[in-house]
């Protein structure tokens, strides 16, 4: 890794932060505290998971699903000090279609742009904008169903507002690439194309069968540093761990670095155990440009909401070192 | 909820009872004795779980789904002074077909009725009936094949004994509603009616697949109390839940109410993991008219036996109260 | 075959009849007149097949099953002089449920039975009666969904009605069984018996996936004469054939013989193409006990109807010298 | 019919056309010469069918798709004096993809649209515009795979362009909808909007499967008439037919009347046989404003092309007649 | 193509044969007397098809494939003085195992070897050995099960016996490639070598899904001249046309060339109807050296045996200049 | 049991060993130390089990099954004193093909031989011998794909080597039978023999979809030990449980006892949760013969690596007391 990497982004010296324990010697590690957010957060909650979090104001903000016992899908506006202890609004979001989820947060020039999963006559990806976490406009789906996991990049790109997502089908879809498209107006979007394909069984089985984009791309001299999550399917079900990957800067679809291991797969009884076992699904991160710090927010087994660290140089240099492209 | 709310049953002052745990909220909570009935009770007991329990003489008995270590599905009979250990008999009852599962008991006039699902040729509905769990006197099968979860109610109703039951297929069935049958004389039946079809999902995901009966429904001034399971299919497989409905004294087939939340949801490692991870599977329920007190025995994870707690009145309550019809 | 063969019915010289052609020596033989009813028939059918056809006064009249050009499934009343040229009624039966087909029509006692697939939260076994073709009084569903094909004896066995019928699924079942039921009043139904499992692949492919009742029995010195369909799938899908069983006069469901070749099989233009290729699918039959003369009426690629002869006494000798029982 | 409908379009006297046989009361009817084009018009052509046929200075031209022995998809152009007898050129088209197939071709404004299934990581909608049907000039892929069936409007709505689509999956999609989407430039695309979902099997099955757009809608002062495929999936397989829609004309994804029959259902030999039997696939029209005739090219067993006919008076008539909406 | 091409083989100057038509331009093209052997050649037998002939004294031999009217599968010799009109021995070949299918017959050095899909515990390769098509000798099978399609070369090569083969699963395998295998001495088998997969979708879809080898491969100059199947799954089953392949004389699992564009697929209605539709599926060919002619003998629709003829030199030319190698 | 029980091989008086726990009544139990080998020995390894343990020199050698974090299947020496604190090479073997897993290793006169399942065009059983388990010596695949689970018999019987397998498809196989195959020099394999199929679902639930043979058979004088594992799958699931066998010394494919109920099945944690929840697969066994001890390594969830124990003489006795052959 060149001593020269440049991370752009701003301050965030109080962010969530361990350090690496001793002993580890792993690319990340998981907070001591997790999981940090229980599934009976709300009285009414089934589960907290798969969750955006952003630095707003003196703290964080967030968009969190929140599962109730009906086990419908809904998101809720949260609040923290300190990124580690949330308040969330038991009032679930009104901006949403049929149902909402696995929301992303991005701020873009001058607002927060939350993009979810829509479901409109299928899920598709809705997008809204907030200045204050309280007041959200809706705008229109990005795309015609089905879709999942639409992210945005955080600043436009040649010209136009950028976004990654996966198409997808009307179920629990076993396939799934990732693609770009942008937008002049984030109300019409086209010039789409083919980012990554599931990598081959031989060559990277945890990301074998399905991949999508995670938390927002990290801009960084040496490309965007995307973390996505892939899916092996086993003969008991889905197994979903994350890794990394460099994007180039300017043309996002051309794929720099694929991290081959993944970074963090389910090992620990809180990801092993819940509603879906075998899930660490990471929808947000936070990181400071200085430090090269970063915390992921991740949902562990669709139940409750995990944390993990690492550093981004380490994190660029492991996605080029096992790069698989 | 009113206070002239009737339940109907005989007095049962000692029942299984634990309070609400301090700080629990929940409309039912699990017994901190949970589970009370390991897999390995019997010598050759692969698991014990979805089981029946009736008041009997001066304590309880039961019907006992034990499947063996050849994970062959038996019937067996237990008695208990109260309620929670448990004397299994080792020697299956000899009233089964090619095998027997997941049974009901429930005292109509003057005896005992046990149903269960019943191998001929494929899953129907065994009835059979006893005086004092040692004689049992097989009956006709009730339907055809295929089908679950038959279960009768208390007393005849029209002046002719009232069932319900699950249709289904030969295997891990993916499809399944309750339905209402009539017998004037438990050999022939007839007289069928939908009673409830599994939710949207976008109104009540964890039964959204397939729906059963779970314990006898219990009559109230408010209706037949039910408890039902309900399936949702995640991508790695069957989550079983449990709710509550509310069914017309006179026309059970009609559906005053149903609970959108469910009661009870695999949560507790007893209940994730096990021969089939996240299952609640109740089949029995003790009550005091009294107090209102209900005790509900169900199966966990395929592979032990649970027990849970809750007033009646307020469970009618929360029925009411989130009713989806 | 025994000279002292007994066919039980009433004469019917007239019925349609054409004698083997010249160098055919099948057990039965196709009438040159296919398919003697159109597609096209009605303004609005598109397709007229699986109908059921009686002796009814000086000629005959049959309950036909016509899908409309919405390819909705309704069941209308014909007559005809002479079993070939029918006046279909373009008005479609008041009786069923959600939809109604495949319908079978037998005389007991002092009216006319009608059970058909009836569409009740799933397809069930409608049943109506009626004296004239014109007053149709409809009864309770026999049996709970999900079930196809049920058949009534044309007198009662043992005092009571007594009907076969196939549990299925939601869909296009891949398993079929025949099952035998009793009812004191045709409102209970109960006392259910196996009838015959498909046939093992190695012994009889055409019948190995699924196999259900066609006309209404012929009682026979010799046993119950039935018709039956059997369901092959190969990697192009389904293939209907029929072939013949000899059941216990008083148990029916004991099988005495059950021919392992087909009787016929899709060979015909109009049998392997149309709505669905490859299906003869037979629903009735005429037969004159004198002469030993059958007629059976059978669907042709769900598309058209057929007819095809045999003699009776030459069938039961197929049937018992083929037999796989 | 109202006497004052407006049919929009130029006058087209000299379109082929065949008047209703006698005895036909269908509201459209097939040509005597079917197939127009046989399967093998090229020297290496498997097949010729779902093409795109518009009006062209003197004549004709088209985008045919034509399967070569290698079976791989392809589009070539053809052209025609009468519409009846095509030259079609061997060379393939080259602005598709990893393939293409299902051509529609829409003039707006001052030149030629073509749309097709274009493959690019997945099936999805390629455009490209043509003023001679000699030079191609390739657009941005309308949408995110996986997606068919794209299908513009004639004219600009709303001042933006306009096309229906069917969001697919990567295989034999089992589901399919109908949806709207609207380009200020051809270039990105939004304004989702739903406009039909299949219709449930008891109210018209054959277009309970999936369904999609068929020709270029035709702008009349009911509507826009669209005529679009339905399928219905039996025990062996898929069949496609076709019927007909009004949707309105400032915002089409309002459906003002949706045929419950079918217009063209598959019952001829080419329809019945051939590489995907029971197949009928309109991918385009022709039509005379002043008599109100319309002639349709459909796709026969994905083999051979068909041509059918019928008064757009009388399908509007029919549509509304028989809507199901 | 080479002047100097080489042709192995006996002369067989009256073999079966037909110029190819007027007008046709195919590499390959149909008997005008197909099919050949109509499926009710046999009493009770329900289709002859996937047949395998020779070469035999002054005529020809052959084992075929006779479904009876149970659909039982089984072999039967038969023999034929011109190749077309065929005698075939009403009693099944007693050789094979629970079933025995899809004959092939290979002289080596000093008799006839016969393979075939035999059923021991599932599908496998059964082989035999005969000199006179009267006495056969049973060898072991040669591989575990499951397999299908095994083929042997004409020679030993490298100084043992050759065979081709294509592992499968136990039903209508969706997947399939040729392998290569050696045995010293036809009992023990080993040093399998992968020789070709399905070609992709895009390069040649109707081989897409599985191949398997078809008749004995002819040894030529320009290498072993294999023809073989290819499955093309639609939304309406499994389509089988054949190709050509070109193998390497000395190391038969290197592939030379291999045709893009079928030979022969279905397309008459006696290979697109029958007992499955859209099959076209050789076993079997005569050849004679000096003139390059080629006869193949091919099943039907799983129903009838058809004939078609070719140049061998034009077919090696065809295979080279389309190879998709 | 027979006091004169022989068991056959070298004294192993240090093996690992723990005494059967109080209380305890099982057959076989599970080591306290459980499970001995974690998941992340190595530092790349994301999970080591399915691994084959033998006495070397004064201790143990081993070839061991560890997948990386790009979840790739690699093969891995070992080396141990004691059997439980392993020392294992982080360098794969190279002698793999595309892939390797689930290795056995087998002593046969001089050497040891390795078996596992190799990545060939799909999976089948690579074969290859070392002396000092650094140089390996890769022999032909014994099989064509797709085969798994290749277990050699540790001396040639009837002049033979002699190895069991199981026949399987491309994927998660959802059948699977074992067989018994031979070879004169482990070059060429024939004289395939079946040996068992699952067990049916009423006698014997936890092998009842399919089984495969474990670690290298015991020879004893009751015949040949096997282990052996068998699935169930339930509807979240596969579960793997393992039971005994016992196979007739001179011809193995006759078995002569096979246990109903199950040795070892997944209760504890660390079998109930990791990458595959609910396996128990052995790989591998010591024992020493003079005390019947016997200590079986098995894969614990696909995850971590458990040893478990029991008496050969108490196997046995169990065997044949609960066979259901």
């Amino acid at each position: 890794m060149s001593q020269n990497l440049k991370i752009v982004g701003n301050a965030l010296p109080n962010m969530p932060w361990e350090e690496r324990p001793e002993g580890c010697h792993n690319v990340m590690w998981r907070s001591k505290k997790n999981p940090i957010i229980p599934r009976d957060l709300l009285p009414t909650s089934n589960s907290i998971f798969n969750s955006a979090v952003v630095p707003f104001r003196d703290g964080y903000a967030g968009v969190f699903r929140c599962d109730d016992t009906n086990r419908r899908m809904t998101l809720h506006v949260g609040f923290s000090d300190d990124g580690i202890k949330w308040n969330i609004d038991p009032q679930p979001l009104q901006v949403v279609g049929d149902y909402g989820y696995d929301p992303r947060v991005c701020w873009i020039d001058d607002r927060y742009y939350v993009t979810w999963c829509n479901g409109y006559h299928g899920p598709t990806i809705g997008v809204a904008w907030t200045e204050d976490f309280q007041d959200f406009h809706v705008l229109e789906n990005a795309f015609l169903p089905y879709n999942r996991n639409g992210v945005l990049f955080p600043r436009k790109i040649n010209g136009r507002y950028a976004m990654l997502s996966r198409p997808s089908d009307t179920g629990h879809t076993p396939f799934g690439d990732i693609f770009y498209s942008e937008s002049p107006d984030m109300e019409f979007w086209g010039r789409h194309r083919h980012v990554m394909a599931p990598a081959p069984f031989e060559v990277s089985a945890w990301q074998c069968m399905k991949i999508g984009a995670g938390p927002v791309p990290i801009e960084t001299s040496e490309g965007w540093l995307l973390l996505y999550h892939g899916v092996l399917r086993s003969c008991n079900g889905y197994v979903y761990s994350f890794g990394s990957a460099l994007l180039d800067l300017d043309e996002p679809w051309r794929v720099l670095a694929r991290s081959g291991p993944y970074l963090i797969s389910p090992q620990m009884p809180y990801e092993l155990m819940g509603d879906v076992p075998n899930v660490c699904f990471p929808c947000a991160s936070l990181h400071d440009p200085e430090t090269g710090r970063l915390a992921v927010y991740y949902g562990c087994a669709d139940t409750v909401t995990g944390l993990c660290f690492g550093y981004i140089p380490e994190i660029i240099d492991f996605t080029k070192r096992t790069s698989i492209v």
